[in-house]
């Protein structure tokens, strides 16, 4: 079911000028600088939800800069709750669509990229909408250093295939595949998202994989 | 449960001159023209099982010829009798340790690969015994041509995650994944193996993709 849109989320959402900004572009190249007012390394979640796991990682990791990015307001409205009232300063939250990120930072501004449990478009003919799809990715690379890596997490049987296959086509360096997450894997700490939690506890196996970009921007 | 070893099993099997060599070593470098008697391209299936897979295609490419290897001679005798019943001469039946093919094949000598439901090792401890443990992969570039395919398909999760990532750290050309292949795959003509037969009927996924060995050549 569709959460229908609470009245007011807009203006709520943007009441927290110290996490959000109605024009993102305007900082583009200029997100360490201007926003942030350091030069740690940026680390961004796309289609992050209720934020859950940019806050959790946001708090543990005080010399990284976080950016957590959702369109819906009402839902990411919850994350910049939770990251004021942790009073964290190493977070923003980008209220906007992925397809116009290439608008909103510039050439190597990004160092890691983040995309757990996106839309999985399982309709063969929506395969374009989905996160991973290469003209995604083509826009990651841009706005990303090298040997940075994406972080691709998701419960989805049709999505993680097709992300297997879009990152084998192009040729990028894959790693740490995963068919089972939580099932096998001997990794301690592994911080999860609300969907994930939910999954866990009823045996459905999460997919996981790492994928770098540098092939697509040589 | 493990097949109790019938007597006289290596004798019946040694009997089909035609289709099995007990010196097969002695053909390395001349399959084509001391074995076959021809030119075309050989496809190799290890670990085969009762080669109901290798003799079908056998019987639908009279113009590949096909090697259909397997240690026990009590399994791969129902291959060998099915391709005597079938009349087939572009067959052959390697009964040897895979461990050994080196001795068995010369360098370029083989065109394509097939592995069909392998023993998938499951415990951590014997990974290096997976027919996709880099050491075979090194041992199958050595024997086949460039641009050979490996064609990989299993029902085990854990072994197809370890050959995604066995494949993924060589950086070998991957291609056609599924993770699912008679779920959702839109292929017809696919050849089933005895124990596909049966999984399919069970609803348990089979997992598929090809990848290359060129990386391991240069």
């Amino acid at each position: 079911m569709r959460r229908r849109k609470k009245p007011g989320s807009k203006e709520k959402l943007l009441s927290f000028k110290q996490y959000v900004t109605e024009h993102p572009g305007a900082y583009r190249e200029h997100w360490s600088d201007k926003w942030f007012g350091n030069n740690n390394p940026i680390h961004l979640e796309l289609g992050a939800g209720r934020a859950k796991f940019s806050v959790e990682l946001a708090r543990q990791n005080p010399d990284i800069n976080y950016i957590a990015v959702e369109k819906k307001e009402e839902v990411i409205l919850y994350g910049v709750r939770m990251a004021h009232e942790l009073g964290l300063k190493n977070i923003a939250f980008g209220w906007f669509d992925i397809q116009n990120i290439e608008e909103i930072f510039g050439p190597g501004e990004i160092s890691q990229i983040y995309l757990n449990f996106s839309d999985p478009w399982p309709k063969n003919r929506h395969y374009k909408r989905r996160l991973t799809y290469r003209d995604f990715l083509k826009k990651y690379a841009a706005i990303t250093k090298p040997d940075s890596w994406v972080h691709f997490k998701t419960d989805n049987e049709v999505l993680f295939e097709f992300t297997l296959n879009e990152t084998a086509d192009l040729r990028l360096r894959q790693r740490e595949i995963s068919l089972d997450l939580h099932g096998r894997s001997g990794k301690e700490n592994i911080i999860t998202t609300d969907y994930e939690e939910k999954y866990i506890a009823q045996g459905i196996h999460i997919y996981r994989m790492e994928f770098d970009l540098d092939t697509l921007r040589e």
